[in-house]
């Protein structure tokens, strides 16, 4: 493990970021991107400002010039993490009384706005009267940077799939018949931030019948001998990229229907992975887990797409879904993660994240795939 | 303590409270409201569902007839918790594959929606392009609603207030000398749990200039003898109300200076909760505690608004305000938080909640306001 863990790359890498952006912004036919806080506004300046009610917004202009940072003056202050002091960009404070959505269409000099997918209708319908149109969403325009993980993300992402693979290590101390799963989600959680995360984000623990249900989080019930238990767990590591896998536990010898169904399983997804490389599309990714389950009758039992991107946000492009034509390239990262659901009874998900590499893909996770046997 | 708390309350509350939505989006002009995952999703159905990416949307139209919510299929489960069972309120899934934006459409049967604050762009920008009309901000008709705190949430934030109170009760104990603020946040945010929040959603210990810092976390910098530290925390209860309360510390005998401009601020603060009662406006509240301040030269260190409104979310309606016209009345809850900064020195800051009463308001926290002194 890294001793000093970083919480932002070099200012190089912004610049060289907000130079791509607003290139991406020209080729969108738009005036500029409008970025509120949230991870695209990490990505692009390395702040990790959190805002709601006030209007922090990074304006991006498509021709070229030099970005400009809105802030409200109370909050200047967060911006000490960020890359802004070492980058070029003047900021823009502002104060109760102002009013920021005119600040921004004078900064922009425009009125086609692109706005972050998370920037909440509170400022996204006062920027749209304010500019007399509808802003488009700035995510096709960036999601072609933000996909494509440079060196540094990689290396990130590589040590937080090291670290959550660790807290899998220690399932058999921590998953044991009896315990709640809100009890084992708790020991989890602490394991995850031991390992070096800075928060769990997420903790699935679905013992039994909760394990066809792949939203379930933890609850008060009790595990019980000869259960079948998903564990889907991850968080950011200081640098907020984050980790995601998921592994399916037994406690005690699974059933023989059990056993066959989780095999089938196994190899949809070692299907997927011995699939993922440049030149397939998403959707084709996609299919090739399902082809697998369909072929041994447990189509209907895989409920949701195969993966998803994972990057600053747990949960981003590429989508590996069907109806994605997205052709997939060197550098995107994202999860592995079929599944099956047998509502009422027991579920299963075995997810890795992977990296695309030139001819294949680099595996950022490591524990074992099969269902592990916990007594 | 409670050793049962609520999750959300009986299913008649909110019943009651959609009827009222309803009524207030036919006097707000518009078809109805589209209510997203959030505080707002959660006060009219107690559900705490959380969805970004794929469209969930609580579908309350003005002319009185029944809501309607449109949930993922996938994410179905996750209404267990919720009163959509109790109420008669029918559930409209979706899969990947359909538009859920015309299905908005076709349930509300008018163009003119009214959505959430906190409705991300991603769903914002294409229901305004299936309505072919930008919506408008659903708060101005629901926050009269949600401001006013009948007794069940009243009695949850009572409990909250007392619940971070035994936290104050304990920083003698933990704001030590040679600490650094990271540690002592550490602490406090266990404290804020072991007391009875699902989680510590805030912990501000901002020591020596960082007091100066109203937006400052914690940092790696050790607590010097002698600093004075702002402490500025809360969380959630499991109902989901918070607590949100701040004291300011000295580790030593304080100076003449920061007795004498401290005493300032406690005079304005008392004068703020003697003036809080029905019938003032926000911003004639806000003008009490800064004319204190004023009187005493004090009044550009003061650069925050006086108050907040608290329940559900942590920052809500009533804003106490300059510019805000609105008349305060009885069952409104809010934060009363004069505080006084000097940039590179120190700061402080004291803060309770209020909810007034018919003739005045009533005090949800009680721990003493003084510069307090620790040893």
């Amino acid at each position: 493990m890294n001793d000093n863990p970083l919480s932002r790359f070099a200012g190089s890498v912004y610049a060289d970021r907000l130079d791509r952006a607003a290139a991406a912004a020209a080729a969108g036919d738009v005036d500029g991107l409008l970025i509120t806080p949230g991870p695209d506004l990490r990505y692009l300046i390395g702040s990790t400002a959190a805002s709601f009610e006030r209007l922090t917004c990074l304006i991006i202009p498509a021709d070229g010039s030099t970005p400009t940072l809105l802030v409200p003056r109370l909050e200047l202050a967060g911006l000490g993490d960020s890359a802004v002091a070492e980058l070029d960009v003047p900021v823009l404070d502002w104060v109760d009384g102002d009013d920021p959505y005119a600040l921004v269409a004078a900064t922009l000099g425009g009125t086609r706005a692109a706005v972050a997918d998370a920037t909440p209708a509170l400022h996204v319908i006062p920027l749209a009267q304010t500019f007399g149109a509808l802003p488009v969403l700035a995510t096709p325009m960036l999601r072609q940077l933000r996909m494509i993980k440079d060196r540094a993300e990689t290396d990130e992402l590589r040590r937080a799939g090291a670290a959550i693979d660790r807290v899998h290590a220690r399932m058999a101390e921590l998953l044991r018949p009896g315990r709640t799963e809100a009890e084992v989600g708790a020991d989890i959680a602490d394991a995850i931030v031991a390992e070096g995360h800075t928060a769990a984000a997420f903790v699935i623990v679905g013992s039994g019948r909760h394990g066809a249900d792949p939203h379930h989080e933890v609850s008060d019930k009790p595990i019980e001998p000869g259960e079948v238990v998903v564990i889907d767990i991850g968080g950011p590591l200081r640098s907020g990229y984050n980790s995601d896998c998921t592994r399916t536990y037994v406690l005690g010898e699974p059933s023989a229907t059990v056993t066959q169904q989780y095999a089938v399983l196994e190899r949809a997804q070692a299907a997927a992975r011995a699939a993922a490389r440049p030149g397939i599309t998403a959707e084709g990714l996609d299919a090739v887990a399902r082809e697998v389950l369909m072929q041994a009758g447990l189509a209907d039992k895989f409920i949701h797409r195969t993966g998803h991107g994972i990057g600053l946000s747990v949960h981003e492009e590429p989508y590996i879904v069907a109806g994605s034509p997205l052709e997939l390239t060197a550098g995107m990262a994202f999860s592995i993660e079929p599944g099956i659901y047998f509502p009422g009874a027991w579920g299963a998900r075995i997810e890795d994240i992977v990296v695309l590499t030139a001819d294949g893909c680099e595996l950022l996770n490591q524990r074992p795939r099969e269902l592990v046997v916990l007594d």
